[in-house]
């Protein structure tokens, strides 16, 4: 397996052709997509084509925004934007407020980031999480098809704090083209007994492999070329696949 | 960043000297360490080759075992062996046993498989965790270091269901030769800010992406070679640093 991080892409703005900025980096990499290709997308680049920017001054702070804001001190603006953009909140401490995303993503402020957003105006912006990133990342590999003949993998990933661990990980936002849950029922170990685990959220895999290639500090290299995975097409697979349901889950 | 499965390692057995398994694999391979390579290994085989083998009819069964076992619905041996293994009962449902392992990791049946694990005698035999998965990692980057003229840095990694998400995803439960965790403080974004998320969990996604090579349903392939990540040695760092302190988890 190969992970190409793809270079020279520019500052993506509000309004861009992500596919068309990718297929021209890709050329300018000498690279031609294969049958089997998937590419992971950093979240920022959709979220910034799709002007999911919000001014923090315009922000209208609601009274359960502001009680909250006090309680573990964070902006009621970006508060409020994260109320805005889940169903509940799962945990919250001081500094700390993890919610269910209206996507169903559990995750500290709602995905919401200010690092790596330009100021408009001198104006403070958040960037939201793309509103459909399964339909983003369809829409991607759709207009990727058209552009260079082969329709790639398309991952949108982004990166969160866990549970048990220290340091933040990767994962899939939106999936298009594989089952983002691979199955495993039916295969058999070395010694012929049925495997327990049967299911691999390869998705988020490849969205690790992918980030250790991106890296942090920048989004010099928000997009990775993942060549010499074998997943079979799924057209109607979703990234929302990923997501446990709230009655299945033991810590929500 | 390269990830080279592997091949050709016979099956492991207790005792076996996994270094020199590994470095005849990488000869028949025409596989040269060079620096700066990352040596991801399963846990399976680490266990093996320490023996961590037990027999489930050997196993004494506790009072609090045998209830736990019938509440959960699972087998009494197997249920002593994850209370042996471990610290605390996280969580438990129907079938399901979360606990948080001596080693510090929050996993279902303590890490402990019956998949990819012979019988004896016709017995059923369950594996469990290396004993000290961080000195074991030590000790195969040492051992390669003798064998090959470079140590290359070692990832032992499991896999484990999540909260939230669906499938399982994979971790390093030891490590060996760089920070498993690595620091973002005082690197800007591109637009000069401060970074808000400051630590990535390198080895985890590391992990994630070599366990996409190895497969899961044989352990044909359990040494992936990772090439091109570029991490700082560090001989002191230790998996345990991935391991979140109790008192910092808001779900445990």
């Amino acid at each position: 397996m190969q992970l190409i991080g793809i270079t020279g892409l520019p500052m993506v703005k509000a309004g861009d052709d992500v596919a068309a900025l990718i297929a021209d980096a890709l050329q300018a990499n000498n690279l031609r997509l294969q049958a089997g290709d998937i590419l992971v997308v950093a979240q920022k680049i959709i979220s910034k084509s799709e002007n999911r920017f919000r001014v923090l001054d315009d922000v209208v702070i609601s009274d359960a925004a502001r009680t909250l804001a006090e309680e573990v001190g964070k902006d009621p603006r970006l508060i409020q934007l994260i109320l805005d953009e889940s169903v509940r909140v799962v945990r919250k401490r001081k500094g700390v407020v993890i919610v269910e995303h209206t996507l169903g993503f559990v995750q500290a402020n709602a995905g919401i980031d200010q690092s790596n957003v330009e100021t408009v105006n001198g104006k403070a912006q958040a960037l939201l999480l793309p509103e459909n990133p399964d339909a983003s990342a369809a829409q991607l590999r759709s207009a990727l098809r058209e552009r260079c003949g082969v329709a790639p993998g398309v991952i949108i990933n982004d990166s969160t704090g866990r549970p048990w661990r220290n340091g933040i990980t990767s994962f899939a936002i939106g999936v298009s083209g594989f089952k983002p849950v691979q199955d495993c029922i039916g295969r058999k170990d070395l010694f012929g007994r049925a495997l327990e685990v049967t299911q691999v959220a390869v998705a988020d895999e490849l969205a690790c492999a992918a980030s250790t290639v991106m890296g942090q500090a920048n989004e010099s290299i928000p997009v990775v070329l993942v060549r010499g995975v074998s997943l079979p097409v799924d057209e109607q697979a979703s990234g929302r696949e990923l997501v446990r349901p709230a009655h299945e889950d033991l810590f929500r």
